[in-house]
């Protein structure tokens, strides 16, 4: 007999809510049905996690809650053994003759699904080459983009995610724990890497393994890396990676992430090899100093945009807008960037269980990056930091 | 004084002649410009790679042929430093006040462009979290979308891009060789995955690092895995990695590749552990006649359709298609799927100088699923295998 095991996987009942919440909008707004492509939006409300091609994989729900997929072949088997769905229509293959969007035709036939109806994306997307109908074309008449009602349910997390999202947090640390003892002067930061994200992964599969799943677009496992910001280079926020090798005087700032059943977490330090010089010491203490204040900042019931105007404020204070180069942080979960943003120019309001990276930068060209980034939770009474790595400058020195 | 040296980078001259390509095609559909954000796009006009964010980045030309990038402070050292481009824009910050696309409003009417004009998206795509006016909006007109236009241009690959897949298909043989030799029973999935990655990554930049990017979205250097396609699994394609441990007796299907200034290659192999059971053997030869046949019927001028047809006629004739679930390939490129596809339903015409995966599979519920796949690419009067792994039985049983 079998016993109730426990899972970290979003349950099928919380899976029914959240399509019962899009119907709501559907009643709300009119609409006879949704037709869904993106990824993170078929995962979210179905639990099906697939690797985009140029096939059509299409979610649809009814203005009954009937809930589809429209799948090719290939996934059938797949789709079927992981969503959590009341129907999976498959056709033979793409473009394939006839197209299989004769196919899905039938099936919003069948359905019932006739305009008007929400979408996020006027058909699939082209990306991989798809050719073919639009779904505009399909139903005579345009469709209604639901894109910012999805993003609004996205932002805020429930407890299964926050959990999901605590477990990324986790395993980042242990990343980011060994790219630190790894980093050494004359290593590339191609090994250093490599090193720590394949052990962390390795022993996050051996830790959590059965119950595990990464699910993500972005990552494979745990990792931990520098993305090129070494040294001078580290004054380029987002530059790719480029096999650089430790000096003793660089600045680098890492970054650490691992994927937990589709959720991301964010975790980036700024260390200095060998003892810091005063430069490298000013930048890296008004940098902890923007951060603390951002997180300390944040609290339920205020504007995103106050917090990066706090920030701001403490930049042109100090006489450091001449560093300035982005906004305090954003929202992570299923994707590594989400709305809303701490930003200025973003008025939403932050709310419990909302989830941002907080990560305000200084960069100085020919000395360096300096920015921290940690995964922060909005909670009732104001904020919980769910990464856990030392910010201060004496645990981010490393010896020469 | 320096000197001539060598390069794998994409020139300016070639750059150009793609603008070029592209001003003409606005002229011939009357177009005042083109506004993309595809960051494949971008990166195939301009040479800029970039990791896409929230923040806007889009490339403008205008009908005189004046190209411009459109991008956040944050990477306009990035973009200068790496974009071939008459003018770099920026804007503080997204989403900000005033919005960037006021901004971009500007620069549209400096540039003279003005609907209608040619875009591959109605704006900066959503997918992470974007907020603001649509371009259409902002033209106060409806685009003309010039997706099919690109991917065209994209299929046609040029003697210095031919160069790059033929480099990319170099490492992933190295990331093969090692990943069959670190394989054995009772090793999981990840570490075997791991070892031959990091080494072949590893050798890789070691030997043309300097000259070396890899400029991909999907990998972050040479890797070789399962995906999860190991045993029983293996009759699932698109089955995502879960750390299995190999046994005797499992049939493998391998995936190795190589990202080189954005271009990817594709191998993939059947492999079994132990001697292969008769059955397996069966469906082995089989599906390695399938992948002889579709090489060998590949010519210009056949439609692509053909090939698929002259591929299932032999499924059909000795009664396979039970075990059938796709197409025999696709174009492959700066996207690890592109247009045109070895599809019964594609007429496009092969053409000496598009690449493709040919990849016929068999899948067998219970005993696993058998697929090789090459990289080919069509010529003057046929075609080249630029993947150069053994495909024989032999070669690819591993002891136990």
């Amino acid at each position: 007999m079998s016993i109730p095991t426990t899972s970290m996987k979003i349950s099928a009942e919380e899976h029914r809510q959240r399509c019962e919440k899009l119907l709501m909008h559907l009643h709300v707004q009119g609409l006879n049905g949704v037709v869904l492509s993106d990824p993170q939006y078929i995962l979210y409300y179905t639990g099906f996690a697939f690797i985009p091609t140029e096939r059509p994989i299409l979610f649809v729900m009814n203005k009954r809650g009937d809930r589809a997929l429209f799948v090719p072949r290939l996934e059938k088997e797949h789709a079927e053994s992981n969503a959590l769905i009341d129907r999976v229509d498959f056709y033979i293959e793409y473009p394939y003759t006839p197209h299989p969007m004769a196919a899905f035709q039938t099936m919003l036939d069948e359905l019932d699904v006739k305009a008007p109806v929400g979408t996020d994306e006027d058909g699939y997307p082209w990306i991989f080459g798809y050719r073919g109908p639009r779904l505009s074309e399909m139903l005579g008449a345009p469709y209604t983009n639901i894109r910012a009602f999805i993003e609004d349910a996205l932002m805020i997390k429930s407890a299964a995610e926050i959990r999901l999202l605590r477990e990324a947090c986790v395993w980042a640390n242990l990343a980011h724990t060994l790219l630190q003892r790894c980093t050494k002067v004359g290593l590339t930061e191609t090994e250093v890497s490599q090193r720590a994200s394949d052990e962390a992964t390795r022993v996050m599969l051996d830790t959590i393994g059965p119950i595990y799943r990464g699910q993500s677009p972005y990552y494979g496992g745990a990792i931990a890396g520098y993305r090129g910001q070494i040294g001078r280079n580290a004054a380029i926020p987002h530059a790719l990676a480029n096999n650089l090798t430790f000096q003793a005087g660089d600045v680098l700032v890492t970054g650490a992430a691992a994927p937990v059943w589709g959720y991301h977490s964010e975790l980036e330090r700024t260390m200095v090899i060998g003892r810091a010089t005063d430069q490298q010491k000013f930048l890296f203490e008004h940098m902890l100093a923007l951060q603390t204040l951002a997180i300390n900042a944040l609290e339920p019931g205020k504007p995103c945009a106050e917090i990066d105007k706090e920030v701001r404020a403490y930049y042109e204070h100090h006489d450091l807008m001449q560093f300035w180069k982005h906004h305090v942080g954003h929202a992570i979960g299923l994707r590594y960037h989400e709305a809303p943003f701490l930003d200025v120019g973003d008025l939403t309001e932050l709310q419990p269980g909302m989830v941002f990276t907080v990560e305000p930068g200084l960069y100085a060209p020919g000395i360096g990056g300096f920015r921290h980034s940690d995964t922060v939770l909005i909670t009732a009474d104001g904020v919980e930091v769910l990464t856990y790595y030392p910010r201060d400058l004496e645990s981010l020195t490393l010896p020469v």
